[in-house]
């Protein structure tokens, strides 16, 4: 038999990272790591310091170093695998989560001069607190009929690089001026493994405005937005970007003996989690929607050519596989939707009984709500407990129930917060494909499929497709940083050459499929066309009630800290 | 000191009886007595006998006549009154509650033959099962350009009279045809105590298309509704009926033995519930809105002139006090929303804490809800949880919540919707004051006022209404009762010549009142405006998604039940 190769992956989540250790032949997972971090989000106040203002959510650069330190060893152990048999590592990161540092790396917030500031900290992708920045970008973007308008389907969101890096010129001049380097912790994390810094195109497309082949918008744009930023590319952000898959460089000495993993083994370009994790879903050509299910949904969807589709957080050429067109939308609250039910809207009686029966809260209203037929409570909801993400790109929309009598039972209500979630995407899918963008089926991963089977139903019975699953739902992002970095490795070295060669070894799909049943998908249509009409008379500015209710509580609740 | 005069009232509710006895001179309570019914409310089979069909509610005559028994008696020794001293008795009753008798008076479910069939029963107001019925007088009524259609703002009430006699001639002709007489119970009880069939014009007025001086639809309208029905006018129902506060005779000696009163005490003509409270909450003159709130609201206004306005339950001459025309309007469900939110929609961390504080569920909301201003939780319903009778009368409306965030809390949705039943009621009072019938303040009475102080200032803030409570507000339809009755004695037995005397001497109101705070107000006339939108828009036809919903719920639960 031959030697047994390795590869390394990590997974940098919001909370915590995660390291695997994963078969290259097979891409059989041997043993996974979690270590939180332990700063974790930084959303009330920095380690020691002041409070920060609403919206804000910080991270400490030092927590991804010590993912690494504690992560990777204890995953090589738990697999027994020898350092000389891991032939590449791959990582992938939340995004947009940039950070200020010096011309070597070094992070601003490690600086004693600044480490009280929080403008010096990194910007976690939820930091939401660069919205007139964000409106600032679009209005001068709008007028200057910039190309990544259409890009990121009509609107540059709060959440990304240069709203971030625009708020630090605003707020902290002092900062800016001593940032050398504003980089996304996708590129800063391989930076601090291989001593490169090299950057991935994928962030830089999806979050960033770069646009292969044609680069960023010109100085003038960036002048207009703030006069420090005029020159900006070129200086604190490169004007170079790297491939997906990519070797960035190799292991450097000192992580070497951190990791007990040999120094020169090679590291792949940084990643984005919800995309490394379509590849590891198998999915590496066009028609297969990848959702990654969680507290929100993320949506990946490849195509053969660019097409501007409405609502979509990003359209970018090789964003995800090489060769292919990447188009990500999303809805900004799922899981969450359910876990605000859960926590809010769920009686006393069926909390007492859940655990008479030794239930789970979400187990025994799943088991209620899946003797109901599509229909049959009356209800029906708009999924925007947390604005709608696609495909209408609006963080002041709110959820709408409708359909309430006195007989109203919570199952009911949960049943119809699913569906509803369920209409958001099929509203998503339906939007590609007026676009001409096909989809065939789907493809799931993370949290939520594990947990609550009637869900996956219903997402299939709603869409009219079938859904298949990844295999390791979870770990599925931390199995794709793998993969990439097997390709980093490439295929001399026991790896392989190609995402399409990796994808194809190493990714797997469970034997379980969610298959759409006809006579619900049926009445699902009616139902469906009915959300749209609610979606477009409340999203769409027919009655924009929701955020005129918006602005009165945002004044009267202002008012009443005055008094 | 002038000997004291005393008078009884009786007040029929849904689920008990109450007898009440009061000092004639001023009105004050001396004695009340609850005697529940024994049958209750028959919704799901006749006592021994075979199971009722859905929507069906039903009640057994003999149990008010044991509220007489056991009441009357009761209440008399609680108070100390001597027979001779009580100079009147007085009765009200829900309505529209029919029932079949024989020409003597015997109810038809009192016959061996007849108890086993429900159509011999009494039909209690809230029995649904006659909505084919109700369908068929309003669209036969419609074409034949009826008044009935005006005076019930548009449409006949499957509760109501003969939407229930026609059911009586539908389903069962051999109980039509052993029916000498169809009768209120509210009429039934007056026959009773005095062995006089005379009725009252409240409830032929409200429920039943008689209008003063000039009676009924003709006999061909009846004969297209059944033509069993064409002659029904004069022969199961009189031409004739009485004012309220009129003497409808003297208590008959056997019942005069049975409560301890003395035979002949005059009994007044009979009278509805919500009716009978106008005048004990003071109310005798045009302007003043009263409001009995408990599981629903019945709102009664006076005018000086008939006015056709959209959505009244019935606009009656002398319906409510003489030579005034009463309005009367009404919201569905108001408690039964906050009941069904307290069994459903609030989590165990509340209920869990309001023990821990010995509070009740609602006190633990109301506190929390009364800290939040007006706007403040962003929050908007639409309160027809159990459609909408007032101004809409469509019951295939729903309710619907909007607004809701990630953040939003139960507290804040109990004041949602304690705002969604103000909003109802003042869509009730702009839809008067659009056809020239002033409102100038507001009285309330019933269960909800006692409980729910902040529903009470949030009424008069949305309203922009001072409102005045009723002294005793939970039996002032009793008080109400006893009036009529001291006005049946007249003054020379020491009682009074009209209701407008009994009221100012008998009837008080608290010094409590709510008064609208005009900063409240101003928001909530923002709210407003939202809330008459959706209204518009899901009520009056923009989009029917409520009755599609309902139709489709209707489809899919008939065809689980044949699977």
């Amino acid at each position: 038999m031959a030697k047994e190769k390795f590869a390394v992956g990590i997974d940098y989540g919001t909370e915590s990272g995660r390291a695997v250790v994963v078969r290259v032949r097979n891409g059989e997972e041997l043993a996974s790591s979690i270590v939180p971090y332990p700063d974790g989000v930084l959303d009330e106040r920095l380690p020691g310091g002041p409070p920060l203002e609403p919206d804000w959510a910080l991270q400490n650069p030092r927590d991804y170093l010590h993912v690494v330190e504690k992560g990777v060893p204890r995953a090589l152990k738990i697999a027994g695998a020898r350092p000389e048999d891991v032939i590449g590592i791959g990582t992938d990161f939340t995004a947009s989560t940039p950070l200020p540092v010096k011309s070597d790396g070094t992070p601003l917030s490690f600086l004693p001069q600044l480490k009280k500031n929080p403008h010096a900290w990194v910007k976690l992708w939820k930091h939401h607190a660069a919205q007139p920045e964000a409106n600032r970008i679009n209005e001068i973007g709008r007028e200057r009929d910039e190309e990544f308008i259409r890009i990121y389907g009509g609107k540059y969101s709060s959440e990304w690089f240069f709203s971030k890096l625009l708020q630090v010129a605003d707020e902290a001049p002092d900062v800016y001026e001593l940032t050398d380097r504003f980089i996304e912790a996708a590129d800063w994390i391989v930076w601090q493994l291989t001593g490169e810094e090299k950057r991935n195109s994928c962030t830089a497309g999806y979050k960033a405005m770069w646009v292969k082949g044609r680069g960023f918008p010109a100085p003038d744009f960036f002048g207009a937005l703030h006069p420090r930023m005029r020159n900006v590319i070129g200086t604190k952000v490169p004007e170079t970007y790297y491939a997906l898959g990519q070797r960035a460089g190799g292991l450097t000495p000192y992580w070497a003996k951190a990791t007990g993993l040999r120094a020169g083994t090679p590291v792949s370009i940084g990643n984005v989690d919800a995309h490394v994790a379509v590849p590891a879903c198998t999915v590496t050509s066009p028609g297969s929607l990848v959702m990654i299910m969680g507290t929100s949904i993320c949506h990946l969807l490849l195509g053969k050519e660019r097409q501007m589709v409405e609502g979509m957080c990003g359209t970018v050429e090789d964003g995800v596989v090489p060769g292919l067109w990447g188009f990500e939308a999303g809805q900004s609250a799922v899981g969450d939707i359910f876990a605000w039910f859960f926590e809010n809207g769920v009686p006393e009686y069926a909390a007492r009984d859940a655990r008479k029966h030794r239930a789970s809260l979400a187990q025994w209203l799943e088991k209620r709500a899946a003797t109901l037929k599509p229909g049959q409570s009356g209800l029906l909801a708009l999924d925007w407990w947390n604005g709608n993400r696609s495909i209408l790109v609006d963080a002041d929309l709110t959820g709408v129930l409708l359909g309430m009598r006195l007989a109203t039972k919570p199952e009911e209500i949960y049943r119809a917060l699913m569906e509803a979630t369920a209409f958001g995407t099929r509203q998503i899918i339906e939007s590609f494909e007026s676009r001409g963008v096909n989809v065939e089926n789907l493809f799931a991963c993370g949290g939520l499929p594990e947990r609550n089977h009637l869900l996956m139903q219903i997402y299939a019975d709603v869409t009219g497709r079938e859904i298949k699953l990844a295999r390791r739902l979870q770990t599925c992002p931390a199995l794709g940083a793998a993969m990439h970095g097997a390709v980093a490795a490439g295929r001399e070295a026991g790896g392989y050459d190609s995402i399409f060669d990796a994808a194809r070894h190493m990714a797997q799909v469970q034997k379980l499929t969610y298959r759409p049943r006809r006579e619900h998908h049926e009445i699902y249509n009616k139902l469906f066309t009915e959300y749209q009409t609610l979606h477009d008379y409340f999203g769409r500015g027919t009655n924009d009630v929701m955020k005129r209710l918006k602005t009165l509580r945002g004044e009267v609740t202002t008012k009443a800290r005055v008094d």
